[in-house]
């Protein structure tokens, strides 16, 4: 696996950055700048060569923003990084603020300055805000030509990715890429526009079947394209990732340009209607389009539901690739209970054998993230990951809490798991079944059509609410297929979300619990949206979620007790597929394990 | 009980009235109008005077929208209407359209022409959706001085009602009005507003401890006020409206003034920060305050968290109110149980009855709605009035659903009981449980600080979806404090509601089902939000409901293999509470009826 950003930043380097930075932004005529994580394709994993928040203040978080003033300098994080930004930067350069009071912060900027702004890196929706608080300081927002930080950076900035773009075979997809074109060009036709610019890679990814390799985790081609509402299209990508199959790849109603080659072609659609997404987009484009006059027309990127609505052939991959990577993690989950619970191997141990497990597969392409594995107090992080100073052993009497996913060619796969090291205390017990209520309670509802995310999300949380507990992050996130592990416009969670689950939309289901300093539950799944299906003896037909991780649960954290006679009779169900489906990769194949099949049957024979 | 106009109004108002209307159109150079159902006050219930919408074509539901132009017209209506409107309106006349089409409707209006609207009635949020459907269309808007439907209703049209203002006593309020003032003046300031003009009869009721008799059903007072961030006011009132004793009870900070003074009050705002709702207040305000020079602040309405959330006063008195209303509902189901299964009246009996009781009370003001009781078919109909032809009578074997409530000095109810007519079928009791379990679900819900009630809502639909149902409302909607029985902001709905629930809200919580055809089931009581609490065993203090409605369910339909445990458990301690509080009023007093008081003994005894 290659090595992340996070491994390579430390402390020092606001020290070392921050002077570098305002001596380009002097010669910019700049009082400050506003420092982003995203880059201009707004995806969750950046090439190391956007890491511009990283670079400037050493905080690798996967969400945050910074300002640069000349005489101090703040990075703004959300809960989940409170801890991290502590020990990722330097407390006499960086002011650690809360991510929702950057607006508040930037309304005490003195007024009369001027505050730089990358227009490549803002989405227009988020730029108006911003531009709203530095007004109301009495300063101005300006955007900037070149990026100061890039300046800065220099020779040191590594280069942007070259991976080789691949074709995604029909037979993963489901659907030839003329046939997502001529529809997509129906849609924005129906939009009211004759050409669309998509500038998420994901929607290059998916309408084109292409893969890349420009960022870990996450097989995308940074790019974008300009689809027509007839079906025709041009795809622009830097000349050095084209592979020799790509042309014929695409085929002849696909025109592939090079990447320097948008900018004009944007001037070019003078007087066409163009669709264009706020949400994913930057300013940049808006900016270039206007000025070349083009009529905007606001709207989803029209990949993004075909996209998130995965057909049959996409689900029965995802199938297939949860029942390997579900006898990968039987591998792993054996050997935390054999040799682990002995051997005591400390988390990176942890992460490593699950790691080799799943390459053991022979299939994995990638991880689809950097693999959690939370030991005690660590497990109590629900994003945390065993780097640095903090890593713990396995010790008895003690949760393990391990997250962790992979990239198939067929599907992409995200599931935790929570295992006691020892038996379990009556307290351990009590917190995994009310998660376990919780989560069983999201994976057996029915749903009418038109329902959101955000509506079921109090169902799973009730069981801990009823009892005094929650949990403070999203239920479920919307997942790809071979695309990001995070993927939208789905999600089950408390902030408000507008979006019906439909079908085929894949989703996980993750509740958890956190006791801070001592330990932490989690139990996820990925389940995947059916059909609207009649129920026997009921009027309307409803969705529901079909569970496609299979991996079995730690039965010693079940008190049979709080579990109704219905739950117990779903997970004596959920495990007797688990076994049926899991068992015969561990029996013969190079997933072959006789030993992990042995304590498989142990695991999902029936509760008593 | 005052004559309600939809008992006077006849689907041969349009035939009537239309040419009426479009002479007037014609003089004002309009070639359409818009006719809406809501009038300046923005209230549910509206005094005859305004009935506009019912005057020009029949419809007298309580939400709705006409568009006439000078050779066809439309009525739109939501689903709830659909069958009344066919039988209010003349085919020949009216299109009947979905209330959501109306902008539809509007964008194919001829182009050229102009369309007038009364800014008196529209919200600037609302009237910006019409003026670009219509523009959308080629044609205009244009605001008109002098309503044409009241001019073509002339001599015939009701007066403005003019109903005594008197005071509500401290002890019902809980709060002095002086004390409110204060309050308000600095959520008003908080907003960085001088001066808030309330246009809400509520509010004005609320804030000043007043109450008027303006409109049916709910003791508003309609005027204005503008209230300073300094708690002084001045109240805007028909000087027919007002009684001796009110200037003294608003006191020396609160000038009472003639509603003719009201716009000259606008105008002298000139240079003020002014605090106005566009959600509950008209275009014409706005207009008006932007023609005198006031800066205006756009906000929710000062006092609708405060009149929301019920102080302890307001909280027991609704308590009392509940075991009032409950020992009254008490005897009606004794009635209905006893004289009325073997008699089988009508619907129209049926809700004299229920009305009878409640008036024996002694404390009863008024109704805080009209009556629903629908038998068998009519009970699938969840807005269903026992008035015309489709009046049904008590059978055998059907259900009655009765929905009703009353204005108490200290405290609003609304209820729902549905009763088997005979002993109930296998599929009555089957979908009663159904019902009864969402109703459950809801009532024992704990939930932390922040939660909507629109995150709610799916936790009382679970149980009917799992089974393949639903009902086509909303699961609770505010209540006030001898006020509205339906009162913002809070709700638990389908519909996205962002408003948190905070304690003392009082809701109504009332799951349903409805078989078309054949007979309607809802289970409603209405309950408060509780203060946070700690929860034994648990970590953070949680919001519960307190129930305030107190009478039993009916038993029979209650089908003990589909309840859990801690269901059963849930309807015996009700049905104790219900025994322990009604209990004493139908032991002694104006409500004696040992009848009564037996019967309900046996209704209360636990489960079996």
């Amino acid at each position: 696996m290659r090595q992340t950003f996070d491994e390579t930043t430390d402390p020092s380097f606001g020290a070392k950055h921050l002077p570098l930075l305002r001596a380009e932004m002097k010669k910019q005529g700049l009082d400050g700048l506003l420092v982003l994580h995203e880059d201009e394709h707004q995806n969750e994993y950046l090439p190391d060569a956007n890491e511009r928040l990283a670079w400037v203040s050493g905080f690798t978080g996967s969400a945050g923003a910074g300002v640069v003033l000349m005489d101090r300098a703040a990075v703004f994080v959300d809960g989940r990084y409170t801890v991290q930004v502590k020990a990722q930067t330097d407390e006499a350069l960086f002011e650690r603020v809360e991510l929702h009071k950057l607006t508040t912060w930037l309304e005490g900027v003195p007024a009369g300055s001027v505050i730089g702004y990358d227009p490549r890196l803002h989405s227009p929706d988020a730029l108006s805000t911003l531009r709203a608080a530095v007004e109301k300081a009495g300063a101005t927002l300006k955007p900037v030509e070149a990026n100061p930080i890039d300046l800065a950076w220099g020779a040191d900035r590594p280069a942007q990715p070259q991976a080789p773009v691949v074709p995604h075979d029909d037979r993963y997809s489901g659907e030839s890429a003329a046939s997502k074109r001529a529809r997509i060009g129906q849609a924005i036709a129906a939009k009211g526009a004759n050409v669309a610019v998509l500038t998420s890679p994901s929607s290059l990814a998916w309408l084109f079947n292409i893969r890349g390799g420009d960022v870990i985790r996450t097989p995308l081609p940074l790019g974008q394209a300009v689809v027509k509402a007839d079906g025709t299209a041009s795809v622009f990508l830097d000349p050095a990732k084209v592979t020799n199959e790509l042309p014929g790849w695409l085929g002849d109603a696909v025109a592939l340009e090079s990447h320097d080659a948008l900018p004009a072609a944007l001037d070019a659609l003078s007087g066409q209607k163009v669709l264009i997404d706020p949400a994913v987009t930057s300013a940049w484009y808006f900016d270039r389009l206007e000025a070349a006059g083009a009529t905007i027309v606001r709207g989803m990127d029209p990949c993004a539901l075909p996209r998130a609505q995965k057909n049959a052939v996409e689900i029965e991959g995802s199938r297939q690739a949860h029942i390997r990577d579900g006898a990968a993690l039987t591998r792993f989950l054996h050997w935390v209970d054999t040799k682990a619970q002995v051997e005591l191997p400390d988390e990176r141990g942890v992460v490593e054998a699950l790691e080799g497990f799943r390459e053991a597969t022979g299939m994995l392409k990638d991880l689809s993230f950097d693999t959690i594995a939370g030991v005690g107090g660590n497990g109590a992080l629900p994003h945390y990951k065993p780097v640095g100073a903090k890593i713990r052993k396995m010790e008895q009497g003690s949760l393990l809490l391990v997250d962790g996913g992979g990239q198939y060619l067929d599907g992409t796969t995200d599931v935790t798991r929570t295992m006691a090291i020892g038996e379990g205390t009556a307290d351990q017990r009590r917190m995994y079944t009310l998660v376990l209520k919780a989560h069983i309670a999201m994976a057996v509802i029915r749903f009418p059509t038109g329902t959101t995310g955000h509506q079921l999300d109090a169902i799973a949380r009730q069981p801990l609410w009823n009892a005094g507990f929650d949990y403070d992050h999203g239920t479920g996130h919307g997942v790809g297929s071979y695309l990001g592990v995070h993927e939208g416009p789905q999600r089950i969670a408390t902030a408000f979300n507008s979006q019906p689950l439909l079908t085929g939309m894949i989703l996980s289901n993750e509740p958890g619990y956190y006791r801070e300093g001592h330990w932490g539950i989690r139990i996820e799944t990925l389940q995947v949206v059916t059909a609207p299906e009649p129920i026997p003896g009921g009027e309307r037909p409803m969705h529901g979620f079909e569970q496609l991780t299979l991996a079995p649960l730690d039965r010693r954290l079940i008190d049979m007790a709080l579990l109704t006679v219905e739950e117990r009779a779903y997970v004596d169900a959920y495990h007797a597929e688990v076994l049926a489906k899991v068992g015969p990769l561990l029996a013969e194949g190079v997933q072959r394990d006789e030993a992990a099949l042995a304590w498989l049957k142990g695991q999902c024979a029936p509760l008593h």
